[in-house]
């Protein structure tokens, strides 16, 4: 992973970090305290924006079990520092992905807007395939009356 | 569009300008004046990179002809000032999309890397159609001899 920019609001440095313990660790526990209660989550899947927060929560939740040697390379910054962008590789099954998290703090270093891209086509229709499967399992199942 | 990052390296900020320049004016020939002969170039469709310039040049003119209504969003950059992510959305036929450029730049300001995401799902498929479908007509057409 190449070095934070050093442009980066202090808060959001913070929030960053602890971002990056999560991914490493694989332990999404904390997330919370780094979200927004009315946080946007935009998939590489679908035009629609996912929110609040818990929404969010567990969409990256969900992710996290699904991709696997997941690196972080370049990492970029807006000019005001409350934007990131982190630079991802990954398997999804047999498929090599690149992607990035395109993030949007405020000056608490919440997370306000989590925004996923990923190519190539084939890896993303993976992903969506495996998303799909593992948030099922996540869902409470009903039975049809008779 | 936000604000390009001061911690730009001056020749990859110059080079940007063109960049802009070019795509407003939907011109792009001027486009190998500011791209690396050995230059790649990494498309949302395939895993696969393409390279050298020619291919390069070749895939951005005619995507720059699929894409309606593209905007551009936020920037960022490196810690280093060499690479930059430049957000945008754009209509491919019915469907809206958002995306990236991902690009990396020499110390002359030379484009050395140029890579694209795209979401969502839907846009992509549409976008590898209109890709398939121009790309087909700039390919010199081989009759079998009978």
């Amino acid at each position: 992973m190449t070095e934070a920019p050093a442009n980066l609001h202090p808060a959001v440095a913070e929030s960053l970090a602890a971002w990056h313990k999560m991914v490493e660790t694989v332990d999404l526990k904390a997330l919370e305290k780094i979200v927004h209660p009315d946080a946007t989550f935009r998939s590489p899947m679908s035009i629609n924006p996912y929110s609040p927060a818990p929404a969010l929560i567990l969409a990256l939740s969900t992710v996290i079990t699904v991709f696997e040697d997941f690196t972080y390379y370049r990492q970029f910054a807006s000019e005001d520092g409350l934007n990131v962008v982190l630079e991802f590789s990954a398997k999804v099954g047999d498929k090599t992905v690149k992607g990035i998290d395109m993030i949007q703090f405020d000056e608490q270093g919440l997370i306000t807007d989590f925004e996923v891209m990923i190519r190539p086509l084939n890896g993303l229709q993976a992903l969506g395939a495996a998303m799909g499967a593992k948030l099922g399992e996540k869902m409470p199942s009903y039975k049809v009356k008779s």
